[in-house]
């Protein structure tokens, strides 16, 4: 996912933008258009970092100096400084909270998906941890990516990456067969095709109609098991990509990780995400 | 909070094309150009719904038919029907995710503010629940607006609101009073002020400065208690409005906001949001 | 009002680029690319300066060099040079207008500003000279801080700023106790509530429902005089700030400050401006 | 000028996002979502009016139902109702300053272009009175389609309309003569060439070049007299456009046309524009 | 490729706005704001009719009526009729040039690619037609969709969409193995590899690393034939798709794809064009 | 048509922008950060090179460094070297697509238009040859930039450009006669006037009208010849701009510009574009 410095910098911008609104105020009475400061980004806990290259982004685009303490991906402890910036006092107090935001939340995306990696490495499970579309709004790309810093699966970036045929899109069109024949027909090779089943038949169904994965949606454990012995009977197995999705916790994904799939994915790695508390302080004025 | 629609359209526009990319490849290979059907949003679990008046702004705007059965504010229980959708197949199914995710966040946060709320209403406390400006970054329209409909008090809603002299403010600045002194000579009549402070004598000095409001800091809740004693000694309570902000959690709301603060804050309203689980279903083909 | 510079840029090219249409066709036939010079910025007649902040941000982006000879907010005679500006002489003469048209406006809506500021400051009046929302569409940012450099109050920024209860939300409403009422209720506390009133009798009902502001709207000086002897013998005169507007003027803004009201707001500073004679000299080719 | 609803509606809608920030919170407060009211837009001040059509449009665009009661460029007395407006009572509310802004000063630069075009017309002179780019940053479009409803010439849309060889050109190339031959060589087909001088020998030479227009910058009544006499023995008189420009008033308007100039230009009426006082009423809840 | 109409409009508004400048003069000058027509849109040569969703959306979007005569993909030959449009008159002739670009280039890149599936398909051969990123600047959605309906292959639609390893990132990596592999060990699961090679010899290791595709680039049709009989005789060819790229016209496609590519592609299609031949004729005023 | 450098920048970004989607994903998979390299951009055929004013904005916007070997306008031979890149291995790679496809474009426009200009020179003939507005959708300002480095005129930028009275604004008003009276009455002094004429007679209507330019629409040759020896009897010939356009190709451009018409114009020059072949390759890692 890399966007050339311009190209990311149009978002940070808007982003930043709204907290403006018309000015910093307070900033504005208090602190002289020539005053320059320096001033550390501190991880008050522990974690993976994410959103190093934003930040850095954004601030040298405004003027700052800042040198990256520690890289995206990485794990630190608490009270670990990840940037000094130096500049003018004004704009590093302007933009402290945007950028903060930022950091914090990516920070945490990656702390969770580390976290369920891990889980799985130490079980000795070689099953991806994917993330969904179910993301803040607004926010694909910063949430996709802090997914993958974190060691997950970015999934869908966005509608048109994939064909992923949906429970809805099978209510629509009558039949799992219906649904596959009508993307054969036209899909551009270059995507994958997946399809998301709510029965074992239908997992079978779309294995023998050779789709690339098969989303076991809302499958309790024992569903998957008994989904990945039918399409070892039926010699399907290891010819599609298994991925069970819904009702995986941080709790019960073992669980689901140990019955064959290939991928759990979850949507609250992005959509009920817990902000790492990461500040920042003036510690110099020049 | 009240936007005309057009102004909102264009933040919700710009968050579906993010999602959309080049288009609904599943769809358009899937769904006829022609085919319309009826589709219902349901809550999967019980909150309180906002996010609804932002959804029928994006239903209508694409030409779909949106019947509202619950209202932003509304308490609802696990599988209640928020909404009735008719329209172009095609559109409800591209844009599920994107109003899913618009509608679950906000829910989440209205949630989470209306526990907090009630609980201090049921301790028979008059204090105020406010958020921050921590927010997810990009979201502080929806956000701010989701603990409103929560409840909550929106706090500064851009860094142009009010005047909040913060840590870093005060750090550059050199002390309290000189900081106080410097907004008090050039601030506009329409604004209020306020101080974060970090000691009780901090806060004595503010509130004998004449800010409007004292944001007590990082402070435990004997602290807290210790700065009200100090200012009723000193006869300066009820003069200026107190907030309580920092390390505040649900667990412990009450034992701050029982100390006698106008205001407890809480950043986790908005950054560490846990998403209501909500879904849209298709339901009949026309 | 302070925006960290990419913020500001962006506002910045969106008034160049509609200028410049397809391009500046003029000077691409009679200037090769390769020329440099310097330019002067003068100001032909005497006034206050304002919107160097944003000339200098508009020429550096633009990649030339500016010297600033007259920070914003100062004083100058006729034939006075504000600026001496170098670098590629195709972007000097393509940015020439839009430029003055910055420096112009805001430095003719200071320079009126600092005329009725300074006033009242001679004959010994503390009121506030305040703008309002009347100004060019699209130019609150520049207007508004234009005013602030001459001196004056901003008031709101934008409808988010404050409460300000107008004629015709009374008119909705039916009554200012009630319009007080329902604001007060639910307004977040970091707002003022302002009420705009039409008689010497809402005034007194707006103080005793206890707004931070009253507006007395289209009062004549005399009428002003009354509703400050009908607050004072109620002893709610000094509790509530009291905002003159509608009808002043520079002839009898002295006698309307006069009467004891803290704010005097003229809609003609933004809304009917004169603009101060600035051009641009090319004065060397490099 | 004509342009396309949907494209003027862009400019329409960040002009009003600026004035709305994050919301109109007035009006959320105190009025309900399902109030639906009539208004009247009336002209406090008689003048001609102008910005009609945009109003209606940013009216129909946000919902609400907008009958013209008098067209672009119609004569009004104070107190004409010029248009009655019906629908959501939150809207109407939160559109009325932006609304009145557009129309003031539209109406305002019409009003007074139309003084100088009659002023011409009275004495018989059927000299054009232009404006200049010398208009409110960003509002090119707005200021000189005004003058053009006033009934003055909108001169160069943008840097791509006209060859325009102002001073600076000139002091960049080193003669007139130059000048104009390095655009002759390229310019296209379609476009005029105007030159501005600052002789009367320049103005002959320029005219034996053969340019479209002669602009003669900043000269005093008698100089004009005296380029025109020098063009006519010339025998050069009638085969070029003639502009006087800079040091115009309304005030020596006539002195200068009456010389025997085509065009007469004055930056004011778009740069120091007194507004047209415009108001909006709620007269009835529905 | 489906996008809603409201994400495809901003697309369109800026392709119109571009071509309206400060808007359509000669239509405000000769036509009355409230005179309607009728007019028809024709093909005045034969092809593959593309653009006309894109066509209906911009009329429809501007309050234009558009009745569809002809969809897109279908074969029309020369003055046949494809679309009656009525409404205001100004509209109809303002838009009628951006109308008629989108249509004559998507008609023509249709065209074009129809005539060579057509060709392939008479020769029973079942390899697909697939364009490039080589389209016209910032037309990839309209290129890419003109190709769709002409019954080629889209390929990438942007630089996220498949991992495709090109000659300029070998060159970087060093190899054909090593990049593979940096690839494989952190590529999504639902992304396919493609890479690019420049021999017969690279073809063979790239397919032994289990790329779901294979570019021949810059292949001759005899190198093609080497290539799969090798990877025939090492038991590869079907396990992998084949493309070949690069130096393919219409003239030698048979020749490349007779001998055994799964997909050839040509950058032609979409950049070096030529427009179907369609105007735009009012044939009533009402 | 020079634009300054940050207004031009919003255009590449834009276009670039919707190349990237997400992100490069091969390029960040291959590529590490930290790798820098140089690069050509090389012309694999012959023709004139155009765009590379807005490459090099490109690229150095983007951060990299680019030389420049071969500027706008210069005609090159086959496997010359344009310019030498160095910088970040990845905004490269990122960046090669969208760049070639603006050079490639644009250079293959003006080498067409070059070939045409040279043709007509040879034939000791000074007509010039122009474009219209048939450009690639959206692309009107490096379309006719491109015509323009290829020594044609780049004929109206767009709507607000001159005036041209088309066949559609005819049939609407009924009479050249009353088109041209409609338009005389009110267009400003700075534009020209031309009409579009379908017979030879309107052709003397419209020059007696005393248009600047005539517009022979569809004239065969000989019609064409026709026209010239009427306007030669009327003693009109020379006193209006005659235009041949609609049905010339670069075949028969000898035959129309050999009539005595003072330009040519063309659609096919900027709507059925042959790119020229321009690559990029890495030729060294740093």
């Amino acid at each position: 996912m890399f966007l050339p410095r311009k190209v990311l910098e149009d978002k940070l911008w808007d982003i930043l933008a709204e907290d403006l609104g018309q000015g910093d105020i307070t900033t504005a009475l208090t602190v002289s258009a020539d005053s320059t400061a320096e001033a550390e980004v501190i991880a008050k806990e522990g974690g993976v970092v994410a959103g190093m290259e934003e930040a850095v982004i954004m601030l040298e685009g405004l003027g700052l100096k800042a040198e990256i303490l520690v890289a995206d991906g990485q794990i630190v402890e608490a009270e670990s400084i990840l940037s000094k910036i130096s500049g003018v006092t004004r704009t590093i107090l302007s933009v402290e909270r945007t950028l903060l935001n930022i950091l914090s939340r990516m920070s945490g995306i990656a702390t969770m998906t580390r976290q369920l990696t891990e889980r799985l490495r130490k079980a000795g499970l070689g099953t991806k941890v994917a993330c969904t579309r179910k993301v803040a709004p607004g926010l694909l790309y910063f949430d996709k990516k802090a997914v993958m810093i974190g060691g997950g699966d970015t999934h869908r970036l966005h509608l048109d990456d994939m064909i992923l045929i949906k429970d809805n899109h099978i209510a629509v069109i009558g039949s799992v067969e219906e649904a596959i024949r009508r993307v054969k027909d036209q899909v551009s090779f270059n995507k994958k095709i997946e399809i998301e089943v709510t029965s074992i038949n239908d997992a079978l169904t779309a294995a023998k109609a050779n789709v690339d994965i098969i989303m076991l949606d809302n499958f309790s454990p024992s569903e998957v098991e008994r989904a990945v012995k039918l399409l070892k009977k039926e010699q399907m197995y290891g010819k599609v990509l298994l991925e069970a999705s819904g009702r995986i916790t941080p709790a019960n994904i073992i669980s689901y990780a140990s019955k064959g799939v290939d991928i759990v994915s979850l949507g609250r790695l992005t959509e009920s995400t817990t902000a790492l508390d990461i500040s920042l302080e003036v510690i110099r004025l020049n």
